[in-house]
């Protein structure tokens, strides 16, 4: 058997590699939250989304939340705002609020394009449609910081109706409150928000970090498998801090609410949602509920 | 019996009277294209909104095909955009289609905001959205002028596929060629293809006209129903100039591939589409098949 | 703006205003006792129809029930029967009820012919049909009337296959007890037993009077607006009395089985089930329970 | 083996025999015109009724088109009509067709009675519901007779419709006009057009001869298969005549539309339905086309 | 009226009285053990499977889970197979495992072709085909007796689906461990696995005895009837033996798992099923719950 | 990056290469034709079916058709059976037919199992379940050879129907003729059939040689593409001879009649479905329409 023939039956046994893993979500709902350097280089980019058509192709559900990245800033500065800050906190006036809706509508139309681009039927929505995402107003320690809301209800009929007709949704973390005002959400809090809503199987969180630490300036410390009560404790006793609390604590209302299991992912390693979910590498750190290996005990 | 009494009585009436428009329109496509002074001042805005939800509502199926109106030119000024021009005509350059989509993103989903705000589900999408606007880079006398196309596909499955789920679509005029680049695309001729890809049974145009004149200086000439073969007379003869021009070629064309009627609607006049649906006054001009009137000889 | 144009303005303003009453009743289903002067009046009846007709179209699902009216009494005279009595109450003999099943057939097919002429698919059923209304013998006062019956089961599947058919079924009060004898029943008593088998939003009786009164003598104690507790105070006092007693036990057991609200409409007043539900005029009496006005509070 | 258990294997044999019949007709319509001594006689009465309800339970789709018979005579006279002649024909003045419909509607509703007394979902409708029979005038040799009508046309959807949703439908002969107006219709008439419209796979009429005769006046020449060549042959050479002229009129109509094979058959032999259906057994005479025999060749 | 005329009214009538069977036991799952005589004599195969179709084409589900009655002895005898005992138990070692299996598909098949003759389609099974039938190693006396195994799971889906696409399903007998190993399962302890997992509303076991007797030496003490709690306390009480034992216990586990009657029926009776099901004649003993004889109160 | 991080992303690599032909042929009926040596060697064996399970898994609809391969005549030998003979020519007479009707039922619930034990529902059938296989006898030179047949009919609703239900169905080359006898199908002929009446977008024919050779002395002579019109060419030339002449005639066949492609495997090499059809390396011969690279032209 010559070389050539070596390399494409090690492509076949890849290929066969993945069968586990591709009927275990068959038709199960996966939410990933895609932000981060992910967004931002271009070649990591077409990696995510390949790896969420491919999901898409083989049978999943995946939905993609996202953020406008760095787009946002570099808008606000080519338009010359000024921002405003209440207490020294940044606030997101009426003005900013629809620069920011329009950088996020631009980023969504663009990653509808790359999907679409594969041959995959994508859907760019915001949380206006269908009233997807109602808000309230968030308070920063009370603070009015203007138009950024916490999610109050998902109208999840209108993603599984697009499910149900094949389009993989993308959402852009732009909601409506009470009164019919426009307001920023967090692509986290959104993603979290809508894997509660659906029950997801999965959520996954692409990010800039390899995982959670329990000693940030020790490399060795990453935690592969995080239980939810282990998670509770950490974050009692102090370890996590800065950006990662908020996310922890999104993973565990995640957890706790009907998604089997959250994922915080190295997004700027390549493929990694394909790593995660078609082989036994575990990329990052996982979070399940205080049963939760049972699951997928073969992994 | 009170006055108060009688005004009620007299608007039950009306609505009795909307009784046989509303069964010939019933569960029909009606694509709207949207733009001119009834996108930018605040009540007619209001009134076509009321006018396509109630559409919806009471059974018929309409789209919405919405420009940037001046929102566009608005924010060119703002970013302190420099227009280009190759041989004297404006061109859409990269920066320039980058802007557009963003502003015109900004203006669908303040559409998607008005409809939902009155409890109907609507849906914001762009061309790009399941590839539903294929286009070819469209040529100005031989001049290249950018990313302006012309609609080469519309796969209508899309449009379908969520009415079927009793979306309201809006859709705004972005579609992408062959190699994945970002086009604008004319709205009326957006509206047109659409139309056409439908079935519709009709398509109305919002302008800021009162119809088609046999001679624009003089309004006792308004032409309230123009057959086919008297728009093209009309056209050889030199009697139509200016915008009208390719307005009424995308007339003919959506008559000759299917639509019912077509109709150039006064949208400067509050309620028009109402009035020219659910009542005998018949508002701008109608276009229409050489047997057309055989239709709706009750009108 | 010349004077016409004015009036079609108006008239599209009234479409306009009835939004919120069509969205909020789509798809719900409205049971409409059809009787008394409405029913012999021929403009009064041209309004009904009109009236239900209107509602089906607009997304609503009517069922009309409808008693025979002072037909029965014509065709008994005209036949000449002579009316027999046990302890000075009329019996429904078995010849009485031969024809008054025809005479409700008779005038079944007519509203079938009336809305049919208004372009809605309707379907004349009595309570026979599909099992509809299955009675056990009514006896007043302890003595047995003949074949008149109460409800004892509906077999709403009927009912829901034929409103999924898109059909407005009419329905005459007509049932079989166990022994498959056929048995009469009164229009109200079969409009309300349906009503709580549907769980319909709504239950209206066209009746001959304006409404309750606290004083039927004195105009100005009608009540508009009667919670559950508050009727059955008023009977327990001794205020209600004669044909409104029963009607009022009816509205009273529809409430409490599900049905959202009862209307006690004054059927001489020409559309007055439009005016009900698409105005604020409110017309007549409507019965809710006791934290009722929470629903609709906007009205 | 003891003498009863002979008797019941017996039975079974009976059941074993009817299985190819089941098979060949399972799923088809089978239209059945009801009239005659059929209908007058209560036993007879009762048989057909549990031959169309087995053939509904076995997997059948039968339809009954049914008559008033002398019901509507006897009411004539109770009621104390003058008939009224034009040119020596009877006419069915409004008078007349208002006491038909009535009658024809007891009729109707007495057999959905008895049909749901064998536990099968039942509905009977006229040519009024749904529009299911639109109607012209109908003249005999150029006289206007009144309110007699041709059937023009069948909306079929109705009967499909309800077929669906498992009822067996049970039709009145009555139907409308352009102008709304009511007519009687010839049953024989109606069943053929329904047939027609629904591409039954049998017609059959209960009447009371036992068949085509070459020669009415010798029982010897009762025609057994008629093929529509034949049919035609022996009216041209004046073999037939009376009222089988019209009804073998209908049968070559329907033939020639479509409907498998018609049957003349004997209403006055017990389950007569069932003895054609089921065995092979030929009862009256069947009328076929002219390549007929080829499908029921085992028969 | 001639002699064949009555001998075919005879005939008629049989099918009438079918018809309130027909009809309970419409669309109802009912489980066939096919074994014994009935499997080995041409004639009475034929029988059952005339009786099987009727059934389905009548309107029932029946679902037929046969043995491999005396050709699987046949088989081992001519591949010259010795048997191994231990502990004086015959075991079905793999090379039996494996004759049987390809004898059981043998039988399978036939049947299937037998039922395909008679014009119904069905599909032959086995507990193999989408993971009908999991099993685990049944031990006889604590004792291995090899690849017998006792059914620990039934994945009904997969009979559900094969009914909702018209198929009469045929199941042979073997099934998969959880390592995938290939089991033989005794065709009662399948037949009633299977109509438990169905709730079906019969399980009929076709035997080569006549009944359950008090005293099987005395053939009047055959029990027509048999209560759950009267058939526990002849099984306490000694009086049955044998093969009965472990039938009888099936019965009861069917019985007290959702079955609504199990029938233990005399297979040397021809249509034996057909008697039972369409017939007032009680064939061997029907076993039902302490409450049961409400059900059929009529029978 | 460690090593082992690099393995990991050489297989993310590998299955995102696998996207684009993942969505080429989503939803497309794929029909393989198993046999020779694939079926021997249990390595292979275990390749073939993780390659068809992975291919239902991803959304293309897998049909096997497979034979017997060497162990019918190893069962053969096993009985004792002497093999007829006619004019030289093999004959199966009804004793061969049967024990190879069980051999292929054994081979069929092996697979079955293989393919369960994958977690993907499987359903083994043989041409006489639903009707799927109708025959003729075939004669070899005008010579009876007994139960030998040529498909004369494929019901392909089966099929349908059981895709429909998520099965992957294997099937068994045994089918019946008019008068239900049974046949055994040359595996090639079956699968042919099976491909034209599905139109499948492939059929695979697992075979012990590289491909069809222009000299099959001259191993470099293999032909990787052949259009339709070449290999008649060939056949006519003499080229082509042996077992592939009626290989080759039923590949033609498969392509004039809807199948878009048929491939010659060699199934002595590990996965050679999945490298066909998920990578560039083209394995054997794939014959083509004479316009057929069009179809894949990026490959």
């Amino acid at each position: 058997m010559d070389n050539n023939m070596q390399k494409y039956l090690d492509k076949a046994e890849v290929l066969i590699e993945a069968l586990p893993y591709i009927q275990r979500f068959n038709r199960k709902v996966i939410v990933v939250k895609y932000g981060g350097s992910a967004m931002v280089d271009e070649t990591l980019k077409e990696r995510v989304i390949q790896d969420v058509t491919l999901l898409k192709l083989v049978g999943f559900k995946p939905i993609i939340v996202h953020g406008g990245g760095k787009e946002i800033s570099r808008w606000v500065g080519k338009v010359g705002m000024e921002p405003r800050f209440v207490n020294g906190l940044r606030v997101t006036d009426e003005a900013t609020m629809e620069l920011a809706e329009m950088v996020l509508g631009k980023v969504n139309k663009e990653l509808v394009q790359f999907v679409e681009g594969l041959g995959v039927r994508a859907i760019g929505i915001s949380g206006k449609d269908g009233g997807l995402l109602r808000v309230t107003k968030k308070l920063s320690d009370g603070q009015d910081i203007g138009f950024v809301g916490d999610v109050k209800e998902v109208n999840a009929d209108i993603l599984w109706d697009l499910l149900e007709k094949d389009f993989l949704p993308i959402v852009c973390p732009v909601g409506l409150d009470d009164k019919n005002n426009t307001y920023n959400i967090n692509a986290d809090d959104a993603a979290c928000a809508i894997a509660r809503a659906m029950h997801a199987e999965k959520l996954a969180f692409l990010t800039d970090i390899e995982g959670v630490y329990k000693d940030p300036r020790d490399p060795e410390t990453l935690i592969s498998e995080l239980k939810v009560s282990e998670a509770r404790q950490l974050m009692e006793e102090g370890y996590i801090g800065g950006g990662m609390l908020p996310k922890l604590n999104n993973c565990i209302d995640a957890i706790e609410n009907g998604v089997s299991r959250v994922h915080i992912l190295d997004g700027r390693i390549p493929h990694c949602l394909l790593l995660e979910i078609f082989t036994n590498r575990g990329i990052g750190t996982a979070i399940l509920d205080d049963e939760g290996s049972r699951f997928y005990d073969d992994k």
